[in-house]
């Protein structure tokens, strides 16, 4: 087992990862930026690394910066956490290099599934359903006659994109020429489309892989309720699925990971298709996800303990029949955002803060009272995680447990997880991917503060919310 | 099922029935003292009666203004909680007199259960072991002719003590006339004694019975961990028991429960004599145990809700073969005392409060950042209970759960719970009640701060750390 683990993120799930280490008797090491000295994951670590200024760029996405901190401390791992530079093949390659073992897939693997055009190409020949789509355009006359062919509406993907961002579904050519015009044109970024599937629910299965072959699935994770595309509740199973789907989504996920020699854990997305009951690939996330703790849950299989024993060569202890799934979990992110601003970043300074607790709930999260919320980094602070009986009993564990949670100095989208849980739609189950659009359109109205944009952001805006996915 | 719940306690234990009752859909009544005005169960009770001044004969001991609060809000049930009204089965009458449901076993079960002697006759003719031991002493004389007869050493305990206060061991009959003068003949308690049992564990069994009839043990907990007799950390399962004996104590304690007709949840204490792994009938708690937690992440019933749903007339839904226990849970109780000096109650403000939390920890407190402790009630604040896959696994989650534990304004057993942990003895698994004694004596010197006490209570204090139990 590793000595020594440096930790290449801050928050939440720097965090978590102190904690995985911890339980493990592993050494940790966080690294910082000047904003975050009194960060929680920098007091929780056993040693703490400056590595720059606030801006991410010059800290938390400074690969030389956070190389250097591992070498110098004598990191024998390093995990990425994600974002920031968790799906970076280059500098997974870089830690490789200079002896450190990446906790995650292989820089190969990392650079495969991240390019989507790649991967959708290694992943189709083996009989994995997907969206028929398009390769990357390089023309506009070439995205209207493919569009042609996919059929109308289609969605349209940045290549490079991840979480959602930048897309935009076209209904018809017109819409397609404007998002053309305004979008791909401005922004120069490359972009691919597929068919869009009208009503959709988000289904992704949790993978982990040793680096024997070793394959495994631990059920998928419901995300249909996003706003812009952004997660805010997961749910674990999802109810929409029988156990034949279940099964059948599972090994899907399993062949698409073989299918890329994949190791370590990771996710596949799949839209489940509400007209037939068909999952499409989407794409494979490369990394612990945000929502993973909802699996834990119900699997009681810890996924960071497991990433940090697959990476230091352990096979898995348990096969797929070990696999059991007990109850019903739900997860609601808590951001430092107003939701009566239009999901406004809420920076501030934490005055109070009552954690949520007792029997069921689980709490993750990267901030104490007296700190401060940074306007620099993702505005996600906490995830609140209930194990229910049943969904119904989920439910009122997540409502109590949000009744329980207090915070003074931020605002945050607590109110928009009230507002969910008690709505009936949510409760009878009766959702998609577009829940939030249709019954709470209040909450995804265009931003209405531009002021400060530059033109291809504002271009991104405009056209993001005229044809929001 | 119950429409609003008058919960008469206060602390995390009130914290906790609200909870409960939240997640069933029940209206919660708070009660509270001058004191608590400001208190967490205030705070989150759909309602709150000041029932009195702070001293608790004045308010949580006080019927009357309990009962009249539970009258005017028109509440249909009324949870007591442990301590204060919790054994007190004149109380459990005038609330059922009052048509009021009373969260607990019966007025008659609590009353028989309540006077030990009582109890040990009416349990001795189902044939479950008992240490050899005396009527209630009404003689000296009687006293040291009667210990002959059972045999030194034995332990002396109150008849209607409870919680292990007031126990003292006589090793031969100079101790014992030593303890009848300055213990008995001045606290004019009435006592009985039992032979005491040089190495033992304390193991007591939970158990659920309905109303009609149906009996289950939920496993045991191992309690041996004890100061002064006093509980500060359990666990479950006690690495002491083979299967054998997990089946043959859990029979034992379902077998005490019928022989007294019990309903509700209890729990059932034994001494195991590690002599010769035999099991002694102790007593039966009739309420909520401060520990329950820990049976409750291993088996993963709600003992909280299962109290309410049988007072509320359902039968258990689940058999005996339905009951499994899943990995091993251990619990930190954290009061807020000086360790350094002596467990002096360390009553203050709260200045700042960081709850650990994440993965396999559950934290049931009673308190928040900004309140005061208050000198007037029990010292606990907070129950850090963790479940790992084995016990190993629970002492390290258990281990990084005190590490993120973080109080200011108040000085807490934080300190002993990290040195047990770390001690050898105790990893593995090597402990009896003895242990606390043995192993870190410091813990457990006569108090050094005698000033202010009346002459029973010095008296009672010097013979209590001369023969110490």
């Amino acid at each position: 087992m590793f000595k020594r683990v440096l930790i290449a993120n801050r928050g939440e799930i720097a965090v978590r990862i102190i904690r995985a280490c911890q339980e493990l008797d592993i050494e940790t090491i966080a690294v910082y930026s000047d904003a975050d000295a009194d960060a929680l994951h920098v007091r929780l670590a056993d040693k703490a690394v400056n590595i720059g200024p606030a801006d991410a760029q010059e800290s938390y996405l400074n690969k030389e910066a956070i190389l250097n901190a591992a070498i110098q401390t004598k990191a024998d791992a390093l995990h990425p956490g994600y974002g920031f530079l968790s799906e970076d093949a280059d500098f997974a390659e870089q830690v490789t290099d200079a002896g450190i073992t990446w906790i995650g897939p292989m820089p190969e693997t990392i650079r495969l599934v991240g390019d989507k055009d790649i991967a959708r190409a290694s992943i189709m020949p083996s009989g994995i359903p997907m969206a028929k789509g398009s390769n990357p355009l390089n023309s506009n006359e070439e995205a209207i006659r493919s569009a042609k062919e996919v059929g109308y509406p289609v969605i349209l993907k940045p290549v490079s994109g991840g979480g959602g961002k930048g897309m935009c579904v076209a209904r018809d050519e017109e819409d397609l020429k404007n998002i053309l015009k305004l979008l791909v044109d401005i922004t120069k970024e490359k972009y691919y489309f597929e068919h869009f599937i009208e009503r959709s629910r988000h289904i992704e299965v949790q993978v982990v892989a040793d680096n024997y072959g070793e394959v495994l699935h631990l059920g998928e994770r419901e995300c249909s309720l996003q706003r812009r595309n952004q997660k805010l509740l997961e749910e674990s199973p999802s109810i929409a699925l029988t156990q034949d789907m279940r099964n059948r989504v599972g090994a899907l996920a399993v062949k698409a990971a073989k299918s890329v020699h994949y190791s370590n854990i990771g996710t596949v997305e799949f839209l489940l298709d509400l007209a037939d009951n068909e999952f499409y690939f989407m794409e494979i996330n490369p990394r612990i996800q945000v929502e993973h703790g909802i699996t834990e849950v119900v699997t009681g299989i810890d996924l960071v303990r497991t990433q940090i024993c697959i990476a230091a060569g352990e096979s898995l202890d348990f096969t797929q029949d070990d696999v059991t799934f007990t109850g019903h979990a739900i997860e609601c992110r808590i951001n430092a955002e107003d939701p009566d601003k239009n999901f406004m970043p809420s920076p501030g300074h934490i005055t109070f803060l009552h954690e949520p607790s007792g029997p069921r709930v689980r709490f993750d999260s990267g901030v104490t009272a007296g700190l401060d919320i940074e306007p620099y980094y993702d505005s996600l602070i906490a995830k609140i995680i209930v194990h229910g009986r049943n969904r119904g009993d989920a439910i009122k564990i997540m409502e109590r447990a949000l009744h329980e949670f207090h915070i003074e100095g931020v605002k945050t989208t607590l109110p928009l997880h009230n507002k969910i849980l008690r709505d009936n739609y949510f409760r009878t189950g009766n959702i998609d991917t577009q829940f939030i659009k249709k019954r709470m359109p209040a909450y995804v109205s265009a931003p209405k503060k531009m002021k400060g944009m530059s033109d291809t952001e504002l271009a991104r805006a405009i056209i993001e919310s005229m044809y929001l996915a």
